[in-house]
């Protein structure tokens, strides 16, 4: 057993080196995020990556927490467009739940693990600025801007920084922005190698219906051709999206992963055959 | 009209050479944090002392907010002994005000008025580590230990801290603790030449029942002899108490002013009677 | 009173901000020098500038210095087209005026208000260097090089660099040089944002004959022409010709104010309409 | 097998977090070193400790190399109590063999498994400065003063030290001393939490007979006693001299461990019961 | 010829490594100052002392250049008690002459060999702050205090810092200060390894009528003999008594030196029996 | 003599405020190396460089020593135009007696006389990476990449860099390199401004049979044709060639120089003639 673990830590060495210093930014949400013993292995995954050298910056939504939060409140989930329509009330809960919440219990988990995290809004230091996307979604934002000097500091201090997606509008007001979106635009800005998203599924499929067809890999290409023609999930459409923004930004490989998969962080770094759909050039 | 501003300017210049350099602790809160024009002025107050030099620390509660949250889910509020009964489902709703909302329009109001802040919880980084009080009161905690340097870290950036009063216990679950408290031991741990408690009224009153009876100065024995005989007025205890150890561990001054006055925080540093109570040793 | 000072301080802020980091270089000069009080006020502007975090570079002469030290020597002072004829036996009166009183003089006081301040002379580390202007001349120099690294380094340390219009010729040898054109030379050298000359009058006029037509803004063809046109006032076709030396190299705008006039410094910097005559592109 | 791989990197991570930023010398010889498959095998488990963020420190003798190269010219082993009689010519030998081949043996597998690495001598800039021990063994040295300065200087650059057991003596006449004694000088002076001493048996055994019989701790009393007691056996007493001196002077723990097992130094480093004998105060 | 220099160079290789990175205080001043070619040589022993990496500071005064502007400008010079009565019209003259005149003359003379240096006094920074001896003597002071930040700045930006024998009285006003006992004030306050006193003589005299009774070194008792049995000449007693001063502060060599004798910087520094006399505890 | 000592420190100041700062490349090699007055005396004249503020890099080979060693272990020397056939059997011995011997024995020579050095291979960091020339010379390299930032660790870090002629194939397997070559190939990759070659003659002759006469200077045209038409002795080829492709990347000059000479290395940069052969543009 302990053989066995030196034997496998050996095995990393190479993909180790690979990545040293590099800025990985991680989005991580979904459904499956609740769970205990998930969030404690993507914690765990997160914290060694930091050790060997890395700097991930992890960034996340919250969907069920709100969700949550809005039915305590008594007040009424609308969807527009697939999108949450935000009125100011809404907006309330949203930035509650995100910031006040999910946030501070993911630092907690990286604190509880014996990591260091600062868990900041994309409204501090106006590290995302965006605006609103229309009259109908309310303060349902898009991104214009990234300062990402914060993220530099946290990052040299020894920090994880966590990132909820919130954002502030020219007036400094609350925005609900996509955390895909939000993760990207952030990758695109640190000129990160490596943006993953967390899914609850594994990676995009070449078959709908078929669970098994998961696609290891799509150019720039294939992977705007699989938006235009239509052929991607409903859900997986903003990712591919996220994806898409980022590889033509610079950032070298975006993959999709999912989040609830046992280690699937590691695995995709630390094995040739990584889980998944990546996307690269 | 600018030649009064320029005179002014200069009258306020002995006081920014005399503490360029020094990190202040500002606690604000209570039932004047509401009041939008209020709220602008102390934060150009801060902008003002960050751009002369002045290191200053943001701690702030939001018990109105966290009413307001109570309220509006139907979960009744409890008192005992003067402090908030916090039961996990309060807990919820306290880090959420705190974190989600009272932080966050704090940081966004400095941001809007054009400077650099990063709202964080106690919990970020292990900045405030502590223990439950009692089994009455659930998840009020005390302070046990300050892990300052994020705090450093920021300051030295060119970012403001903005500090909410939640805490971790030693698992690192949420703990509700008083801003006054958390104020005082964050000046302490860092060694802040002032602290200063931001309340509702003019200071500490001689006659409780008489306004105008403002204490100018304590010293250490006289504010302690004040609250051991139980001269001090109810909602002023925790304050003085929170004073006197921030005095008895090192810092300068401790200043209980009015956050409502209009510039009460540089009137209390660039003039020389200042305003409210200041307790030194 | 005291509410005002804080009123105003306030007021200050957004410009505080905006001017922040940058570099000023201000020459201060003229028969308004000898007055004590005019000079304590510059002096306090001065302090002001630094503590707020701008760079202020003082850059002075002395012609009134300079002549009361001719007279006592029974020297007779000659002047050629505008310029003091400065055979060898004046330069030494000149550079003893200057490097050893008037340049130790505002050192002194700026030591006195609470400043660090050091005082150079233009040979100091080559900081000017240039030749003769003409035979006739004698030691009345043109500028062909500065040498600002010093002036960096003081500034940096925290202390306000203050420069007398001394220069050296190749081999080291004192030239007499326009305290204007000196002061042009370096905010050109080092890319200042703002040129203040300090005059005797409240700017240029628009008519020459009242003192009430001063002209509020100049664009560097407007100051060109009233130069060609000879429509400028004599003693301010020198003050002229540095303002648009230094702006035509980058500086961001040129002030001519009256050194004389409470607080002209800051009126300039801190109030929308500033004193005195401003040149830009 | 990828799964297990990642598994087993997160169970790493605790003993990563506790070692972080501290440094290992390890010394690494005897019969094992010629082995290509054992060297290997340390050199990848030495490059892993430098990407999680140990210092290690590499110091190695060579008595297989040597005796080789004596073979090869002719010239006789003589051993004098246990030691190698060197004298002019054996220590020429001595030092080439060190200098010349092992060490640079020994970067270059580092170099080729990706890692960087420097091979010095005792001698450059005065490493380690000794005197003879005794007129019978010639150029046998032991150590008298360590100067440790180019270790942090390559360590903090990024390198790993190979370190070969020549020392100089006060003439800078080169000295031929103990590999172990050099370890245990070097761990000494800079400090090291971990001296790991490299053998060919699995530890300190209780019964010299019974190779199974492997003692897991030592104190720093017991260690005395055993070598007083005449109860180690005597290829294991200079290693337990050494292990003695440099927990004496303040190193966390000395471990004998056999270096031909494989992953002999993850093993002890990243699990619980580690291998070898370890010698604690 | 070339064979020689190269020679000689090797020969100073020992005193070079033994000074490297310390530094000295050298006073330069008296007669011999006004004569060309002693003030080049001095100034190329100072520049090849700053190349070898040893930090010179030149401390000067200027007696004949002050008792040449005084008799130009028609001032009676009077003594006292061997000391220049110096009212206030005496006093412009006397920072004049130093400030203005001797100051910037040395700075030229280095600039002009190929160094870079800046010309101070000690009222820039106030370096040296003191007190009117007595009201006989005017505006004559002793030393108070020395901030000596200001020499540390331009040493290690690669400047040569030349200081005139000017102070501050707590108003900031001009003091007359003698140049031994400047040079020595600084000498103590910043630790300086040598303190360098340039005469017009060949050190202390053992018989006063005897030019070539020069004694080579003294011990700090001896030095205070001669000076309390009046054995030294006039003229020596305020140099021993600098010197003692900084001995007694722990500097830990003062020179008495010839300034007019060829090389006597480089003798005294690179040579085993040195010039002059030496005085050490 | 102590005056002439200083008067002729005096006149190497310019040369010294000439090259301070800059990077010499030095080649020591061939017959004189293991004559010791000739070591002694370079190695005075490198501290001395490296005590002014130049960084010099000592590069070496060590024919005698190889031939020495293999004479020992009879082992036949072989040459193939020109070149030392190297099996692996000769190449243990080369590398064991370059790494092992003669760097060893450079470096204590310099520590001896004071300075400090590390010594290292071009195996060291991968600092030289080459592959085999023909089959038939066995492990005889030519340099491929060169990576020289150790160099600049250790030389920033105050010591001199002594680097042997030694390579690492893409396997890092030992190669033999000419020590020419290397010096030239390291000298071109950190942009020197001095290669300087010590050879066993007085320079490059114009007449083979005519050793008075050693041609000054030479251009790179010059240098090239005197290769290409054959007029230049075989044993200078390979020094003109590795000068030439020196000048060629843009090192300002190369000299070839007699090593035994006394004082080569002072004589040539220290004074205006130089010894031996300059090629430079």
């Amino acid at each position: 057993m302990a053989d066995q673990r030196v034997d496998i830590l050996n095995q990393a060495l190479p993909y180790i080196q690979h990545f040293r210093g590099q800025t990985f930014v991680i989005k991580y949400g979904g459904s499956a995020m609740k769970r205990p013993g998930v969030l404690t292995g993507v914690i765990r995954n997160l914290l060694l990556l930091k050790l060997v050298g890395i700097n991930p910056i992890l960034v996340h939504g919250g969907g069920p927490e709100i969700d949550s939060w809005l039915t305590k409140l008594g007040i009424e989930k609308r969807i527009h467009e697939g999108l949450r329509v935000t009125d100011k009330e809404t907006m309330d809960v949203v930035e509650m739940a995100l910031s006040g919440r999910a946030n501070k219990a993911l630092v907690a988990e990286i604190q509880r693990a014996g990591g260091k995290a600062i868990g900041i809004s994309g409204r501090d230091a106006d590290l995302l600025i965006g605006e609103p996307i229309s009259e109908e979604l309310g303060r349902v934002g898009k991104i214009l801007q990234v300062n990402a000097a914060i993220l530099t500091v946290l990052s040299e201090s020894g920090y994880i920084p966590v990132v909820c997606s919130v954002a502030s509008d020219s007036s400094r007001n609350a925005l609900n922005v996509n955390a895909d979106t939000a993760a990207s635009a952030i990758a695109s800005a640190i000129s990160a190698t490596k943006l993953i998203l967390m899914t609850d599924t594994d990676g995009v499929l070449a078959e709908r219906s078929d669970p098994t067809s998961t696609i290891a890999k799509l150019t720039l290409d294939e992977a705007r051709s699989m938006v235009e023609a239509g052929r991607a999930d409903g859900g997986m459409i903003p990712k591919l999206q996220a994806g898409i923004s980022a590889v033509k930004d610079g950032v070298t490989s975006v993959h999709l992963i999912n989040g609830a998969a046992p280690n699937a962080l590691l695995l995709e770094i630390f094995t040739d055959n990584g889980v998944g759909t990546m996307i690269t050039v």
